[in-house]
């Protein structure tokens, strides 16, 4: 606590007061010029967007548009202009952004109280000024702190005017006639509840506050705190992901700083161990140079460059005074106009930012972190932002509701600034007209949210849970061990339910190894059932192929689908293989880095070589490559063990080549008595073995004789040293 | 002159002497200390690398790799390692860079004579040291001149043994064994007359000398001298491309260096109205964002960021004092450890730099600058080295040699940082050992060469002289027009000889139109014939599809490929349109910005969208989208109108999408008594005509009458402002 009174006496130290009875004072101008370069340029860059809109006018159109249309984008660019003015005002002073924030509003007060449901209507979600709800909801979160800079100054008949017409009916249409998305447990209801509460608070309306922080009926069983108990697990992470966590928590934060000012006594960012600002961490936690983890129904796009954030660093760094946290606004190169902004361009200014400390990290999933986990593990040399150059995630969370994928024990891995392991995201051009208004696509649900478009194990070509979200919400894996040991980090997860009768099992394991390159990746994926299955393991990659050790059969001159639905339908094959050992290897390479991925499997395995953009007539999907490993098995247990080596580099420059090809000779798996047994055989003749107990025991000591010799670790997994080839 | 002579002077005063007696001076330690950056870390860079070198011991082993593997690479670190080693002897007097350059050269001379052809013999080019000749060119280049740093610090028998055993053996073997190439008119023998020839200064050897000057038989036939005169045109322009020309510049900067040290006399630097230095401006020009443009058989990756460049900036800059040149320097962050490096660091250190004067210009090709030209037309707002955002380029070029595509009028397009209008350059994965030894693939033939490949037109699914390059070699296109009046830029030519029977004539104009963004591209493409022919007009752009106008049949369960031979069969089809009034409109994006492709042919045309990557069993070729417009003409009369439109942004961060949709709503074209009316209307409703008279006279007045609209303009071509619709 002590901090945090330090803190609040800093900021009262600065200039600006964030209650408007001190708006009308005008800052000196050698205040003015003394602002920091950040909160400076935020402030030229608000004047600049408002005095456009100015010089256009008060342009306030009947609601027609979907998403991406004129009508849409003109709301949105209008609640900014509210929000962004009101600031300037009480920055400045200057009273012709006063004024035209107050006659936007007037505006909004002639011509809300006549509208019904939008005409763009799509689902039961309907807004009144936008074609759902929630970007109602976003448009009075932003509006009302705009009219909450300028309020006091008004006459009390413009008050009347705006609070009766646009303010209190937006509130009700939120919380009663919209009263099924408001009692949500979900992110939309967070914009709705916070829109409510924070008019609420400047209404002076305890009623309307109550229902946004304890749901229509106040019994506390929704909204605003029981989201923030229900919506995050207890290490902040977002059950939807972080694209969703990034949007969920500008409302979140801002409702948050409002309930400080205006009731204390709550505590609200102490609320369930400082749940808020856990959050607003693991979202930065959960990106790689600077680009969220595409999970779910992601856009692939969104950066902590993103307007969310601003005001969520700038609300946390004035809680907390994290050093770390500049760093982000240092990355960001915004903040906003707050004072909590000011704070953020004042320390920046004064040097006082320290890198983010990304690490290797789980992060449970579910409300009390019983619904599985991600797990980060980063390894690497540190760019300037003090990232680790390589980034494996594996995501073993629960479904994540509506905009979840069927991805359960999936995985992804960046390196060298680049996704190498990919996860598709979201099939969707966000707010562009000619993709279905900008909303979802059909192949979001046909392809995206397919297990065989994740890097998953796949059985019987069906989606885990038979993409029922139903029933996928309601079974999460289990992560079964997770270490950030140096040197040879690790992430465990299973999944019973995601296929009637079989038993999902994947070990990531990111181990040095004497003799390769970084970073090297062991994947270890079983799949256990008493029936006969089919077993897809598909790897979706980015690069080009420069070789595969094995012969194909290749359709070359006409392309056939894999196959008829779940996703299957939109893979073409460009060649397939037989692979009677199970062996196999596949080199490619991706800005200038060769990757080769090996694999051994229990049997014989059929390889698919293949690229999506099949059944795609409208070109809404990306193209792009994958390996498919198939193993058909009569007595249900499958195995595959596949190595991930990084290796060389190409300079096209100066046109110098280096390790093109793999340094591995051979990769052989067992499975002897629950334990795996990788051993590799390098081309020097090197030979280790990567030996894994499934015991978290750190001290349990383990041995195993394979083809005479004796392997013997302790702990969960370990790299051991075998005796070189030829010696 | 005169600046020539203060440059001469100013060069004298540089601490470091290039003539080996004063190498032995040892620099002071302020002199060293006060060293410019880009000097120093040069220096810094190559010691990083010769040390390197010399920890690992001299590693000199017999060849037997191809490009790529380990001897081939490990020849080509020791020629650099002699070079370099000399050099840093020459400037710090360390007397272990020159003993390692000597010892180096030593053992050289304990191999060379032994060695025979190279067992990686790929064709009659072999060479000794490596698989072509060329690379054993380039090792005398860069040892020769490492060893003339240190040759008068050595011993009377160590320099007998490596005068004798390697530097005049390898001359002979270049100039003698290997006459054939010796004697060409092609970069090769650039490379091999420039290291015989700095050779016989260096050994005093008259013979040597003027065989590399005049040619084996001194005839003045063959040679550096006729090379300067018959590799470039009068614009400096090499007939093989950009990539191939920063390539061969470094022989001829390096050895005119030599030629202007040893025999000033011959004012190399001023022959042929200073050709070389021309050469070296021009390479430049021929590059967005520092990339060549990828012309004929060139590695994409290739940039200004090239060492054959960096020798060539500093010795031009010597020459020239051109402060622009010291910006190209800057980009590049790289010098030689010249004393014309030295003169390059200092005067950037002292910010004597300017912008290198990136601009719209017409390069003429062939010796007389009669075999067609090149057309570069830049647009749009500079960046911070002062380019401009567009570069449009039309290939109305000869063949250039057997590295030449057949590429007649192909076009190409730079804009907002990307290629939007692709070539795709050569089929080759330089140095990738899997890559068929780092060679040219197959595919290099069969797809990259072929017509179908290029931004051109393709008759009869044939390309162009049936793509047999002596035929090609033999007629080039001619530049009919060239204009780069601001606001109206203008290209056109033609060529007759591409088919027999068939005119091809393309005209290129970049106007400003009110109402539309820049840049838009006016592409008016014709072929006349008095037979029937199939007229193909491919567009190879990069983006992923927005939307069309027209209606298509998808091949979205199985894949067909567009033909048989010629490039066609590289090509599968993912979707066919017949459209029989010749309109249509596809729009794509590319990095947050919108374009779209609209085209009008006289009659009905079929239109395929397609990507590459069909019979392709070994994954060699990138996978990459084109639209083709297809006019099968009875009459052999085909002419296409196309106009690409960029508009629009898309701001993922912001989740902000402006003009996502073209704003032309018709685009219309016309052929009247020799003239061109393109009339566009805009969804604004106003109209404009574009009208092309195809006659070069300024002050000429022309006038057409259509649908009742009269429309009159002076010269070549011009935009006229048309009734707007509704009025």
């Amino acid at each position: 606590m002590k901090r945090l009174m330090l803190l609040a006496a800093a900021a009262a130290l600065c200039t600006f007061q964030h209650d408007a009875a001190a708006a009308s004072v005008q800052p000196q101008a050698e205040q003015m010029s003394e602002l920091p370069p950040l909160y400076a340029d935020e402030l030229a860059r608000a004047k600049n967007f408002v005095d456009e809109m100015m010089a256009e006018g008060l342009v306030v159109p009947l609601p027609k548009d979907p998403g991406g249309g004129y009508t849409h984008e003109q709301h949105k660019r209008n609640y900014k202009a509210i929000y962004l003015g009101g600031q300037i005002y009480r920055v400045t002073g200057d009273e012709a952004y006063r004024d035209y924030a107050r006659d936007m509003l007037l505006e909004y007060a002639e011509m809300y109280p006549k509208l019904g449901d939008h005409p763009a209507k799509a689902n039961q979600n309907v807004g009144r000024l936008f074609w759902q709800v929630l970007n109602d909801a976003m448009w009075l979160v932003h509006a009302v702190q705009g009219y909450g800079d300028i309020r006091d100054t008004l006459t009390s008949a413009e008050r009347a005017m705006i609070d009766d017409n646009v303010f209190r009916p937006a509130a009700k249409f939120l919380s009663v006639d919209s009263e099924r998305t408001f009692n949500l447990i979900h992110n939309h209801a967070t914009w709705a509840t916070a829109g409510v509460g924070m008019t609420g608070y400047l209404l002076g309306d305890r009623d309307m506050v109550d229902r946004a922080l304890l749901g229509s009926d106040k019994s506390g069983e929704t909204g605003f705190i029981r989201q923030t108990e229900l919506l995050f697990s207890p290490d902040g992470y977002y059950t939807e992901g972080p694209y969703y966590q990034r949007f969920a928590l500008l409302p979140f934060l801002v409702f948050a700083d409002a309930i400080e000012r205006n009731e204390p006594e709550r505590k609200i960012f102490e609320h369930r161990d400082g749940i808020l600002l856990k959050a607003l961490r693991t979202t930065v936690q959960l990106s790689y140079r600077g680009y969220f983890f595409p999970f779910n129904d992601a856009i692939r796009d969104k950066s902590l460059k993103t307007a969310e954030l601003y005001d969520g660093i700038a609300i946390a760094y004035a809680q907390t005074g994290d050093p770390s946290l500049l760093s982000v606004a240092e990355f960001q190169d915004r903040t906003v106009l707050s004072k909590n902004g000011m704070m953020v361009a004042s320390d920046l200014a004064a040097g006082k930012a320290k890198p983010f400390p990304f690490k290797s990290l789980m992060l449970s999933d579910g409300p009390e972190g019983k619904q599985g986990a991600v797990a980060v593990l980063r390894d690497g040399p540190t760019n300037a932002e003090g990232e680790p150059s390589t980034a494996l995630i594996a995501k073993n969370t629960s479904q994540g509701m509506g905009h979840g994928h069927f991805d359960k024990l999936a995985w992804q891995m960046y390196d060298n600034g680049n996704e190498i392991v990919r996860d598709y995201g979201a099939a969707r051009f966000l707010n562009i007209v000619a993709k279905e208004g900008g909303r979802y696509l059909p192949e979001n649900e046909t392809w995206a949210k397919s297990s065989i478009a994740h890097n998953t194990l796949v059985v019987d070509e069906k989606s885990h849970f038979d993409g029922d979200v139903k029933l996928a919400s309601a079974k999460a894996p289990s992560q079964l061990y997770f270490s950030d040991a140096d040197g040879l980090q690790v992430s465990s997860g299973r999944i019973a339910e995601a296929y009637p009768g079989v038993l999902m099992q994947r070990t990531l394991i990111v181990p040095d190894i004497p003799g390769l390159e970084a970073p090297v990746v062991l994947d270890l994926v079983r799949g256990r059932s008493r029936d006969a299955h089919q077993y897809d393991l598909p790897l979706h990659y980015s690069g080009h192929i420069m070789e595969f050790d094995f012969a194909v059969d290749s359709n070359v001159e006409a392309r056939p689908v894999l196959g008829e639905a779940n996703g299957y339908q939109h893979i073409w094959v460009d060649a397939q293989a037989k692979r009677d050992d199970g062996k196999g290897a596949l080199t490619w390479i991706l800005d200038g880095r060769f990757y080769t991925y090996r694999f051994a499997g229990n049997g014989p395995i059929d390889v698919v070589l293949g690229e999506t953009g099949a059944n795609d007539p409208n070109f809404n999907l990306r193209r792009e490559p994958l390996i498919m490993l198939r193993a058909s098995r009569e007595n249900g247990q499958a195995s595959f063990a596949s190595l991930l080596e990084a290796h060389g580099k190409y300079d096209g420059a100066a046109e110098q080549t280096v390790a093109s090809r793999s340094r591995v000779a051979d990769l052989d798996h067992s499975w002897i008595e629950g334990v795996d047994i990788v051993r590799l055989t390098l081309k020097s003749g090197q030979r280790f073995a990567i030996a894994v107990s499934h015991q978290p025991d750190p001290e349990a000591a383990h041995s195993v004789t394979i083809d005479g010799e004796t392997i013997a670790w302790t702990g969960f997994a370990a790299v051991v040293a075998l005796t070189d080839e030829g010696n």
